[in-house]
């Protein structure tokens, strides 16, 4: 759905900065508590945490994370789960979000109650109260920021630091092509990132954003590089679709594409992965693919990820 | 200055996204604490609060909240202030802010090293880290969104709901014409906030961002409407000026025009206001004004506020 219309009448403009907030508040329905706790005052109240707390914000664009191929409630899901993903990707359990959406005037009311209602809809199923925002003008621009507060599920918070030498290499999920569709279809990796966090061979976490080439070298400890074995990069079938439209190889999508919101951890090299993996599988049906380990030299027969590059913005 | 720039090699598309996080983080440089307390991590990390805590959005957009006239150094002042005058309008201290930032790749190095070089600066004059952030690209877009996550100064927040009739109503300092300068050097009151949510009889709280004439409504108590002396409004000398300039009453400036960031708020009808005033004055300096009080129809010689319109967004 194209976000802008030619009719005035059809467009936010007409009805006005009162309105429109109430008609928000009528789109997100039980997803926003009442004030203070919701929308309606200066700031939104939460109470007292006891676990510390974790705190993520991501956009989403208009021409740069969705286009007019995209449901506003695709969209609006997608705004969300980034930032669960952010979550996950320390161990956290999600508390409440608040939304700064920037608009021109000619956006129209249909495509904005659409990606409240898919804002509502996301924030119901994983249960995150929608608890403030900001509504501005911005000539020719439509984006939303959310920024989303979690608390650790218990007292530890899984960094990206604490891998070393010999710890063992973890992907969640299938990596690749994610632009034919997980990007926005993605089901943020909450469950199984808090019980990561909860298991102490587990030595740092992530999420992969950029593809797994760049974003590797946040858990790369010093003195070490990682080893990955190439058969063992689970490889997504949207990537292989990928790789014979565009005759590149299909790894090199699950190395290098964006947005596969899949968990990245490593595991100290003296764990019993066995009985780690039987543990996992009894927890989950998400697939778990240990990819390599560090080592102090790369290994003879490793990938080489210096041949293949993730995602770069501001390009 | 003006934000964009036409030569590629001073813009930040130049530095990539790697050289222009590290430039990001140096700007910043004490304002933002190592991670996970600070960027570098798929969130930020915050220790839990012991009071409630408080949550608010804000942006700045170029060509709404500010134009080349204003210095990338006030700008950046601007949107932290914003945001911190919401946490004082119910009576919190601030704790973390993250900032979001769309940007097109034009955008001039320079313009936005003075932007994170005034944000480092005001964020380390209130003491308050720059937890963390994003980065992303926006085609023609120039704005920065900051999320400001603060706690209660006591077990008390103050919100908007609260006045009873025949409550009196004050506000701090002088309003209107906001727009020759005060919108930006504007100091929050923070303090005032902390201290008001301390004392028993303050029965209501909110700051002046679209002028009193509307923001009162939604202080108002049902059945009642503000009757308001029209000698006792503080008019700012902005307001006189611009008076002069476009030959509306000055009042009706103190009245209308947005961006005052005062507090406004209301005191129980049974206060000693000599007693309470005196208190104020010997904590604050800062100008405090009773300008009416909440009635059960509107009283002959007040002001009728219905004459009066505040700023309205979207328009």
């Amino acid at each position: 759905m194209h976000p802008f219309t030619a009719h005035a009448s059809e467009s936010v403009s007409s009805l006005g900065e009162l309105r429109l907030i109430a008609a928000i508040r009528r789109w997100l329905g039980a997803a926003t508590p009442p004030a203070p706790f919701g929308i309606g005052d200066d700031c939104a109240v939460l109470p007292p945490s006891r676990h510390p707390q974790l705190i993520t914000v991501d956009p989403v664009v208009y021409g740069e994370h969705f286009d007019d191929t995209i449901p506003p409630r695709a969209v609006a899901a997608k705004l969300l789960k980034r930032n669960l993903s952010d979550i996950a990707a320390m161990g956290g359990r999600p508390r409440a979000a608040v939304v700064a959406l920037a608009l021109d005037p000619r956006v129209s009311t249909r495509w904005l109650e659409q990606f409240y209602r898919g804002l509502a809809g996301a924030a119901r199923a994983c249960k995150v109260p929608i608890a403030g925002g900001d509504i501005t003008r911005q000539s020719g621009g439509l984006s939303a920021t959310l920024t989303l507060i979690g608390e650790a599920s218990g007292p530890r918070v899984l960094t990206r630091h604490g891998a070393k030498p010999d710890d063992w290499i973890y992907v969640t999920g299938l990596l690749g092509g994610s632009i034919l569709g997980h990007h926005y279809r993605f089901e943020p990796r909450l469950a199984e990132g808090a019980w990561l966090a909860a298991q102490r061979e587990v030595r740092s976490l992530m999420d992969l954003s950029d593809g797994l080439a760049k974003d590797l070298h946040a858990l790369t400890p010093k003195g070490a590089t990682p080893s990955l074995s190439r058969q063992s990069i689970p490889i997504s079938a949207a990537a292989r679709t990928l790789a014979k439209r565009d005759n590149r190889p299909a790894l090199a999508h699950a190395l290098s594409d964006g947005e596969d919101f899949e968990l990245l951890f490593t595991v100290a090299a003296r764990t019993d992965r066995t009985k780690f993996e039987t543990s996992w599988r009894k927890k989950f049906s998400t697939r778990l693919t240990c990819i390599g380990r560090f080592t102090r030299t790369l290994e003879p027969d490793a990938l080489n990820l210096g041949d293949f590059h993730g995602y770069e913005h501001l390009r």
